[in-house]
């Protein structure tokens, strides 16, 4: 669809949420159409994983986004979606890879949610791509287990913080779920969970900065448990890293089921995402060094610190594969 | 209401689409409440019909939309409204006609979705009104019966297309349809369909003229087929004729209720919607010419010029009649 | 959340009704919350009132809006909050105090809509607390008493009316209710009123002075009836009254339930909204006089006169006792 004023910052860049919420409703789409495509129970895809994903380059308002999806594995119970995103500007006609996703969705049944039901198996050209698919299933149910036993933290408001500090940037938005933000089993789509991510680690980014900011990238994010309609949302985030050229905001997901259910808040989703500075002519601007105060940001910080140097590690060796 | 830039393209025109939108929703409620004024069975009127509806004169950013609704003709089973819509600066408090819209509606009933109620008859003021009202009743219903048959056409991807080929410009669309998309009866809004179907066409003019372009006039467009909260819908463009000023694309709809649903995919509206391309002062340009590959095209391209000569024959007696 | 091109109007003051909006979502939230805090039948908090309120200073496009609520009184069916929003540039780091609103939520069942359950008390810090909100409590509820019965005027359309007269200025709006509209009851959000009834004021004070201008504050707003799904509002404002630098707004909101429901059309709603004129620097202008034709039209203008000097006193003596 064509990229609007609302899509965008001031800038004129489109928010790296609206992205991520157009590649989720594509994902659904494809996987939803797939679990139904034999006779059986009628079911629902639901998002369980997204990986890691870069933002290439921004995009702009006026240009048109195209989203192309692909089933790339089937386990028994959940699908892997490969979504490509390019935008491309109908005026001269240029076109740009924008973004590359991988989803993991689970196919939940329309008459009981609580249902988990099989996928048809899909056909593979090359027997590699089966076992390339399983190799990736099996690393990301890994990672997903790990992420579930992750302590929940909280953030709490600092009053008179410094500049640069954590507590100076940190940020929360409050989210009541309306019929529009659901699917037809009435849970939120993670795509707008998503969305509002993004717009609280924007935030973050552009209170610590104080310049135009764009994500650069979003690491795995898992949806644990299902937010239903009408709880409230808190979306929070804080600074976790700073290098030379980038930021890394923690977001957390928490539920708030304040009405008809007897269940406490509860941490739903949590992620890391990562923002640049960009000048008015759109070149990355150095970013201030974040001031840790507390052990526990220390900590975090170098947590952050070893994120970053893994996937510069990663990129540079994608790199010299792709120069051999 | 106020147009805002969300409801516009980068030059301030706002989208045809927009302006389609609020006529279904004015028509949709005086028909509604209408058959709803006798005692009875509860009802929501659907949209069955668009007349052809010309474009006077381009909405922009910031102007008041002042849309007006009246019904001037009622069958056995359904209601004819006619929607003025006129813009006004509020600012200068100029007042233009923007659209005149003729459309048909079906009463539904709210407990039983495929039973059409019967519509309380209007009162004439006039003997001849009720008899030129039954003539273009039996006019649009010819007309239906007549595109139900046409056989539905599919659009599928050109790879490395030359410009202004009618490979070149195609797009498509898919949108899940949402609750805020629907009427109380679980189904679209006539008016969300028509709001995509611009979007759809103006991405193919943009491709094609690569400047500014604004939606001329819409044919008539018939709604066969109901459309159901949770379908995906995929809608699609193609540019089928060009004048010197003006270029003609045809718009498809189909949905696909792939979740709880024992249906195939299904086309269920389709249309011609014409647009011009602007400079930057508002004065129409010259469009380049199609270029037609196939012997489908050419065909295409011949009946598209018929119905643009139709057009300009009619528009030019109307214009004869009105001197004198 | 961040303000968006779509909450602002061309000069980039965001809308008075974005901030009502916002405004009444806390407000719900918080009161839903608290009356859901003790096991016992799980409720929804419905709008009753918002107290009079003032827009301190225009909000711009890209700036936060940080909103924060407590409530600050309980009686044994209604709920007294207090909500406060900051706008943030967060770019320089500016704040300032936008608004401050009290609002005013009774606790429906959310099994039987039409019961009114018992608030949990909250705990006072001093005494006097307790003893302030009860006076306040027993003020609104005389003022909601009156103004249910105040008869309820119809805005009929005037034929080519003088500028600067009341009917040249009136304005009306049409909504059809939709799902996105309206809370787990299916009854329509007090915030989307207030955002409407704001639009609609908004355009009868630019059809006046032609110029920019800005919600100053809103009076108080009783809301005596629930409006349903599937409805559809009538939203009418005609200008009262004129000082040198104001204009006062009365608007009233009519709901249809046009289907399924043996009503006829009834008041909903009614408020005085009051808007100033900016110059393209954010200044205030003098304000044309509004041209007064009918005995009606006299006395509601001399009606506005006494709220805006009854108004200006209640200021001065505030900043009197601020100065002491």
């Amino acid at each position: 669809r064509i990229m609007r004023p609302d899509d965008a910052n001031i800038a004129g860049n489109v928010h790296g949420g609206t992205i991520l919420k157009m590649i989720e409703e594509a994902g659904a789409i494809i996987s939803t159409r797939h679990c139904n495509s034999q006779a059986g129970e009628p079911c629902v895809a639901a998002l369980a994983r997204v990986e890691r994903t870069d933002f290439l380059s921004p995009m702009c308002i006026g240009e048109v986004a195209n989203v192309s999806a692909e089933i790339t594995y089937t386990s028994r119970h959940s699908v892997e979606v490969q979504v490509n995103v390019m935008s491309e500007n109908i005026l001269t006609g240029a076109k740009k890879l924008t973004n590359k996703a991988t989803l993991w969705y689970v196919p939940l049944s329309l008459k009981n949610v609580n249902k988990v039901l099989e996928v048809p198996p899909i056909q593979y050209t090359r027997k590699e791509q089966e076992e390339e698919g399983k190799k990736r299933y099996e690393e990301q149910k890994l990672d997903r287990l790990e992420t579930k036993q992750r302590n929940g933290d909280v953030i709490f408001p600092i009053i008179n913080p410094e500049p640069h500090t954590v507590g100076y940037s940190q940020s929360s938005l409050i989210h009541l779920v309306g019929p529009s933000d659901c699917t037809l089993l009435g849970f939120v789509h993670g795509g707008v969970t998503m969305k509002l991510m993004d717009e609280v680690a924007g935030i973050v980014a552009a209170r610590h900065c104080k310049t135009n900011i764009v994500t650069a990238s979003v690491d795995a994010i898992n949806f644990h448990e299902k937010i239903k309609k009408g709880c409230v949302i808190t979306i929070s985030g804080r600074m976790t890293f700073t290098s030379n050229k980038s930021m890394e905001i923690e977001v957390f997901v928490d539920a708030d089921p304040f009405v008809d259910e007897p269940r406490e808040r509860y941490r739903a989703v949590s992620a890391f995402f990562t923002y640049v500075s960009l000048s008015k002519e759109g070149k990355p601007l150095p970013v201030p060094q974040l001031l840790t105060e507390t052990e526990d940001e220390k900590r975090r910080f170098e947590e952050g610190k070893g994120r970053y140097l893994q996937t510069k590690a990663k990129r540079q060796a994608q790199m010299q594969q792709a120069a051999q």
